[in-house]
């Protein structure tokens, strides 16, 4: 008896159709990342378990797909060494004793090793886009995979606010080319800081930022008592609020957000970090104006994502036809690679959600009908001599670009155009000895039922007939 | 002390020349294969151990990269119970009992495993290509990697012919258009079956073809000894000789081999399936004269890859140019799905090598001069009235296609003729106020020295002048 074949648990396989569809999302990215002076790299799916551990928090080295050392893995290990109680065992020291080496998590690290072990061949600022999947040991669940994709963009070695332009301006484009309506929401992490500040509690940055960013879902009552609840008290209660209410054009709440940053607040505080955080933003703001963008552009105090390692702009774009998260996120970061001992490169980057942006594609129904890569032509063959026929005509259809096929047997019409119907392909030529003696195709498009017959020279005849 | 980084023995980076390079291969292969209707799969790198072990026998089991259970991988197990002696253990055994998954060895089984999974979803034949890396825990040393990508085109559920000769007829055109010349070389394992039929050692197929495997390096003599060395008696070792000794075009070798094969040999012997694979060579070069062909498809006896699986044609490619082992190669199996439980599929395919074909291309120079994705223009920038002024036009060359970038800094600009320099940017657009003023860019090209001002407007001859 056969196994029954399966997949793990939280790993898809990607049929024909799926790859074109997610291909043709990876392409638009690719083609516009492109166009803005970024190129591809690519990373190991392994790194060494020093690479990996303790880069994403304890709950993150747990999520590390481990990979067993190759050779005599278990030898040598004196194991009741490890041993808890009874027959439980210190998992955690244990693996480290078989394992080396771990799948890679998420393109950040590998990135950031990547650039350091190469920064004598690399020319600042770089420039580099990865688009590769990654692994965690979540459990599956809707939604959530332990293989998926990311597509991360990013440029280090450069502090000019050009970038951060330029990042709103790729995602723009992005969008606009799948014809995705979004909002692209902006923020500052020192323009939260400074709110702290203001509100007389600088160390309650992140219950300030988790609170507010709650805003939109349960309202300023509720963000006032979680405020309370964590401890802010009353007076900077007062200035969370004061900025809240602001109202106005981007660049308004800018102007009077400095004002409450130098010190107009009920606090009197001034916040350099706050002021200094409006300065990038109205620059920003000033890029965008200069350069046009297509989709609406935001500032949104609320935005908090990434708080741990983001320094400077925070980024996030929403769909604005389909209930989905954040399809699109990312912001500055002023030591990425400190940790693999090159310190004081800053950089900033984003990455694309490719598992969201499918949905939404597929929700609006917004995939082009016809996607590259799938058949244009089928020869039907009803004998050897039909098949033989049509392979110099094919030939030439296909060095010209044509995805045309020859169905290989000569059997039943019908299970051929079932063939034609399956693979959804809209054109067939069928041709008989009144054909080959005439020396012409004859091609019919099964959609429109319209058909004629072309010399089997007049490739260009038959290119404009098939479109 | 920060850790100096490092990646896992035999695994590589690939940067941003190199990857422009293999992309190039890789899209030169995918736009062929797409052309005869072969679309692309992606399946999971992990799959259960079960659907893996077994398949590449006992070698390659040991050589599979295992993933250790995710959470507590090490508790409940008796460690005693697989101590060999001391501290030794039965490293095979326990190794089962803490992962159940491993990283993908090829691309064949886990296609077998997706063509049995998915049977009720998938039309028949099912023309597949798949492009991915697999992971194998060899010792690393030069041209052998732990991560490497392969490249496999396969068709399953038709028997006819024609698949064979589409497989030639692609292998011909992409290393046409890759500008490398090739011998494209088929034998059929049913030929090297009857040959050692008629040589009276139908169990020594094996041990014949492996020795005149090596006709080309060691000389007939020492193909003779080897055979006398195996044990094949002096009446086989004749009728090997006079197969060997067969000559003319490969028709009259067919048409020889076929009186052979038919008991015209001094064993008297007839073979069916020796002259079933001749009738199938004969047919398949027939097809190929009709299709025609650029590059040179001969039959090549000593072809041997594959022994144990292929059951029909078996190809093999071998750069004319470059010395190097064969760049591409495959065959047809009869029942690759048999073991996952849906028997009596015929298949036939071929993998390319990536690594090999960039080092043949590599090696003969015959990579483009100007890959794709690579940035041509820059934009130099002294103040931030020269960065705005270049926003629009950037936007309009990047929205047709154009890949411009802006240097991110008003910095020196013998730093920004380096950045250009380094990364071998061709033009680069300088303007001061007096450009902005005319309303013009003034482009220059870096390789001949012309120069020349447009009006921001013209972006049709902004693009002319970049070619």
């Amino acid at each position: 008896m056969a196994q029954k074949p399966s997949i793990p648990k939280g790993t898809r396989d990607f049929g024909q159709q799926e790859m074109a569809e997610r291909n043709y999302i990876f392409d638009t990215i690719r083609s516009v990342f492109v166009t803005y002076g970024y190129r591809q790299i690519e990373t190991p799916a392994m790194e060494n378990l020093s690479t990996l551990l303790g880069k994403y928090g304890e709950e993150g080295d747990k999520l590390l797909f481990r990979i067993l050392n190759s050779g005599d893995a278990f030898s040598g290990i004196d194991y009741e060494q490890f041993r808890l109680e009874g027959d439980s065992f210190n998992s955690k020291a244990l693996s480290l004793k078989v394992s080396e080496k771990g799948l890679r998590y998420d393109l950040t690290v590998p990135f950031a090793r990547y650039v350091v072990q190469h920064q004598n061949e690399i020319s600042f600022p770089f420039k580099r886009f990865q688009i590769q999947p990654v692994w965690r040991a979540d459990r599956p669940q809707k939604g959530r995979y332990r293989e998926f994709y990311q597509c991360d963009v990013d440029v280090v070695g450069s502090d000019s606010l050009l970038n951060e332009l330029e990042l709103v301006q790729m995602v723009d484009r992005v969008f606009t080319l799948l014809g995705i309506r979004v909002a692209i929401k902006l923020n500052n992490r020192k323009v939260l800081t400074g709110l702290a500040e203001i509100a007389a509690v600088p160390d309650k940055v992140v219950d300030i930022t988790v609170a507010i960013d709650k805003l939109d879902k349960i309202g300023l009552e509720n963000v006032e008592a979680e405020l309370r609840e964590k401890g802010i008290p009353e007076s900077g209660i007062a200035v969370v609020k004061e900025i809240l209410g602001l109202e106005g054009s981007t660049l308004e709440k800018l102007s009077q957000m400095k004002g409450l940053f130098n010190g107009g607040s009920s606090s009197k505080v001034v916040s350099e970090a706050g002021l200094k955080g409006l300065e990038e933003l109205e620059e920003l703001f000033g890029l965008i104006d200069a350069a046009g963008v297509s989709q609406p552009v935001e500032l949104d105090l609320s935005l908090a994502r990434g708080l741990n390692y983001y320094t400077g702009a925070i980024f996030e774009v929403k769909a604005l036809d389909w209930p989905i998260g954040s399809i699109c996120g990312g912001g500055r970061y002023d030591n990425l690679t400190g940790i693999f001992g090159l310190p004081g490169l800053s950089g900033v980057g984003i990455s694309f959600g490719a598992d969201r942006i499918y949905d939404v594609l597929k929700g609006l129904d917004k995939f082009p009908a016809r996607l590259g890569n799938s058949t244009r032509l089928l020869f039907a063959v009803m004998d050897a001599d039909a098949l033989r026929y049509a392979l110099p005509v094919a030939r030439q259809l296909r060095e010209r670009g044509v995805s045309v096929e020859i169905y290989p047997e000569a059997t039943k019409l019908k299970k051929q155009f079932d063939y034609a119907a399956k693979k959804n392909i809209p054109f067939i030529s069928i041709n008989g000895s009144e054909e080959i003696a005439s020396g012409s195709v004859n091609i019919k498009n099964l959609e429109t039922g319209s058909q004629q017959a072309f010399p089997t020279g007049d490739i260009d005849s038959i290119l404009a007939f098939l479109g």
